[in-house]
């Protein structure tokens, strides 16, 4: 792996709330000649937890790559009680698409990995259909038919995690997966799962969200990213966006017109998660710029 | 009342779908003279409806003003089992807007009437509270305060009822207005109560929206007009806005930067309403542009 | 080529706006059985022409499709002074794509042609460099590769209209190809060549916008889609996005987030087009729902 | 003055970008025991400077306010080369607004004065026609008629400085003054100016924007707030806001729609600058959250 003066470290940090947390890390990275090139931060009234971000050249830190999470948290972390992550640029996360039929999200995220937008591998796709097996071919990547069955979701769901440890996988992307996840395989992914649910959450839980939005009558229409959690369409939300419908809209026209905010939606998520910049408070995300 | 040759004539029609209905309506304007200014319709595939409204000049038509309806009525209306209101664009109609405490969308409204933006009366505001009588003032407009209480809600709405019957109210508006209107009210003004709800329905029915969506850590905040109906933030809506939001922001941002966005959705809707632009099908508004 | 009960076929009409015309179109199709689907109209006061869409369900129709144009014409259009053309459902227009390098917007094109989401076939695609050939390939469509210098423009050109003719191109989609079409090629296909400019017309005009938008310091950026005329990005436009950007992005942030935006802006004004939805009076377009 | 525990002291800092920054400024609050409640920062590439807003709780701070200034300047700012300013919160900015004849602009920032959502004074209001008189007078502020003709611009300038002064105004806000404002004038209130334009700039510069827009057939609309400079409408810009036109509106319907997009981004950039959050670079402005 070649060094490059632009590779940097990440921090993500965080503590219960006091005075000093950013002086004492902006200290420990100058003291040892890292320059910073992004700090962001957020003291959270309502968990009175302080998040925070900061990435710096590591070229010429003076604390090797391999030693800088035991110094940090030797001589930082214990002191206020921080949970911390440390990552480096030139690492690139594995993830893994999970998808069933539609083909939106799917050729958003693949054109984005094909142009080099986005600091990720693609190791595998699973699905439980076959339908996408052509644009998985298209784009080299090894595709996975999984179908599944009330009497083998659970022999199913072994298999796949199976492959996701075998692939190392880092991040599993829900890109209109339909099916749900059992409890079990969710925690072996903490905050590692991305979903985009077709509805501007907490509006329209659940099967069918553009038909009982049309059934509403609403004017606007959503879609919401999310990292899954055990309970349905109820983690903590990364993104939403929304288009204006009108009267003259059937429900396959939310559904079409949805289709372009969901691929968005889904592709902002998936960014910030590959960039490191999601933490989470109480359910709610904190997603730095 | 002076005619002059702006003055039109408006139908809002509507009828079980079939074919001749635009051929019928635009014969009957055609014939007896009458130079069509506007025309929209929609076809509805879900209940099997078609509207219509149409607009023109009646300076030249050749049937008079008080005998329109009659007219159509006879000739076309019956042949085609339709639903129809007659509206004359130098009729203003007459507006009660109820409130309570909160300013931003009496301004709003208080502004578009002074400004002349709004084809209206404001014969009288009606609050539970004294909170906002001087901006009653400020504009000239009569201000009754009828306090509510669970004791006293069924005589306080009669009184409210005789007010709004005494000053020929033809619309009103619940401008924030933080009380549920009893069913029997709600029957006395069928699709003529508009109501802004401080949430994206049908998320956040109810009170305390804002406080809700902070913690469900949304990313989009929003609000909506609606007829009000028997079921609580149920009724047929109008018109929806949304804003973003980000984990900087708190619950009093989240108030603070709803209100924008209130006031905005509340007028739209409003100004849809003075225009007899509003149609409803099975509970979803057709909004004419 | 089957004719199914869903089959449609489609008039585009304008003319000098006066009384009668809706009632006369419809009375034609009345007459001849023709079930209307779709009905829209626009009587525009700055240009002072009648502008319509109409549609109806062929089946039944009195007037077999190769007489309809010529009875509309003789029975109707003179008498109105009307310009009109006439389409079928089960027609696909036939699109050639021209790219350079960016592949964001071939990508969102080739998965709705893909996804047949639209009614159209893609013949080929040309290019003046070979970088997006592969894409081509993935989706088994010919592709050019006609690089343009000063010397050779001309005859490249020429040899560009010699492959759109012999494809039967009906519509050219510049998808981000950065050259700019003689006044002669334009000449050639009137109306039939969209655009997709990256900013929000008519600012920033030509190359570059990305970075003349964050010179000036925009907290918006845009997208505008139209049709190429003459003169550069001055066609009618289509259709516009925008997205909004703070002080933390730079140019690169710009493009990348740009990106998202053109593609959708884009794919907006192509299904516009390919549903003949899209009139113009003086440079300005008429764009139905 | 009360000094309350919610008071806060703020600085607004920047300087050439080094490292170490915002290390010796948290130093300097942490050693003098001052609690930071806000803390943001940026590195700007294109002018190679750094910008920071610092707000901490002064009622435990070492330092007595009237000696922050000295001691900051002392002890840091000038280790670093900074240009700095110093706020509190308990002082409220005194704001002039300039308006013409239109009245959507000056009602938005008067309720919003009325009903305490900014932390500012409006000792007088200064209009070239005598037509909002009575809104000043509704909410008993001083109004100045200063009529302007190319006769008497000089004199009639002079004489608002001088109202300006006498009433030690911080700030003016044109809320749609219909005066181009002399270099002059301009010199004396830098940075101090805000306009709001009725275009989304650089786009229609000058005046008939909606005009302009209507006759270029766009299909969004826009609004720019920006500090006045010598060149028109080339200032900073602080907010811009957009909204959608269809064919079917006018210009009277672009201006109307336009209204409730100028009052709203008008409002955003008072507030920003009320909290002392825009620094400006290179004419392009920091706006931190």
């Amino acid at each position: 792996m070649k060094m490059t003066k632009q590779d940097t470290a990440i921090l993500l940090i965080h503590c219960p709330d006091r005075t000093g947390i950013i002086r004492a890390v902006t200290d420990f990275l100058y003291e040892n000649n890292g320059n910073v090139v992004y700090l962001d931060q957020h003291s959270d009234h309502s968990c009175g937890e302080f998040f925070m971000r900061i990435e710096w050249e590591i070229a010429d830190f003076q604390i090797s790559r391999e030693k800088i999470g035991e110094y940090f948290d030797t001589l930082i972390a214990r002191k206020f009680g921080m949970m911390w992550s440390l990552h480096f640029s030139n690492q690139k996360k594995r993830v893994a698409v999970f998808v069933t039929k539609l083909s939106h999200c799917l050729y958003d995220i693949l054109y984005r990995f094909h142009s080099q937008e986005w600091n990720m591998e693609i190791p595998l796709i699973i699905s439980n259909h076959e339908t996408l097996r052509p644009i998985a071919e298209q784009f080299d990547i090894p595709f996975y038919h999984i179908p599944i069955t009330k009497a083998n979701k659970a022999e199913q769901e072994a298999r796949q995690l199976e492959l996701l440890a075998e692939h190392q996988v880092d991040l599993i992307v829900l890109a209109r997966y339909m099916q749900i996840l059992s409890d079990d395989f969710v925690l072996h992914y903490p905050r590692k799962i991305i979903n985009i649910h077709h509805s501007f959450l907490p509006a329209f839980v659940g099967s069918k969200p553009y038909h009982a939005a049309f059934e509403r009558g609403v004017k606007i229409i959503g879609a919401t990213s999310h990292y899954v959690t055990a309970e349905l369409d109820a983690g903590p939300i990364i993104a939403q966006g929304t288009a204006h419908v009108t009267h003259k809209e059937r429900v396959q026209d939310f559904i079409r017109k949805g289709k372009d905010n969901e691929k968005i939606v889904l592709s902002k998520a998936i960014a910030k998660d590959l960039q490191h910049k999601i933490l989470v408070c109480n359910n709610r995300t904190i997603v730095f710029d």
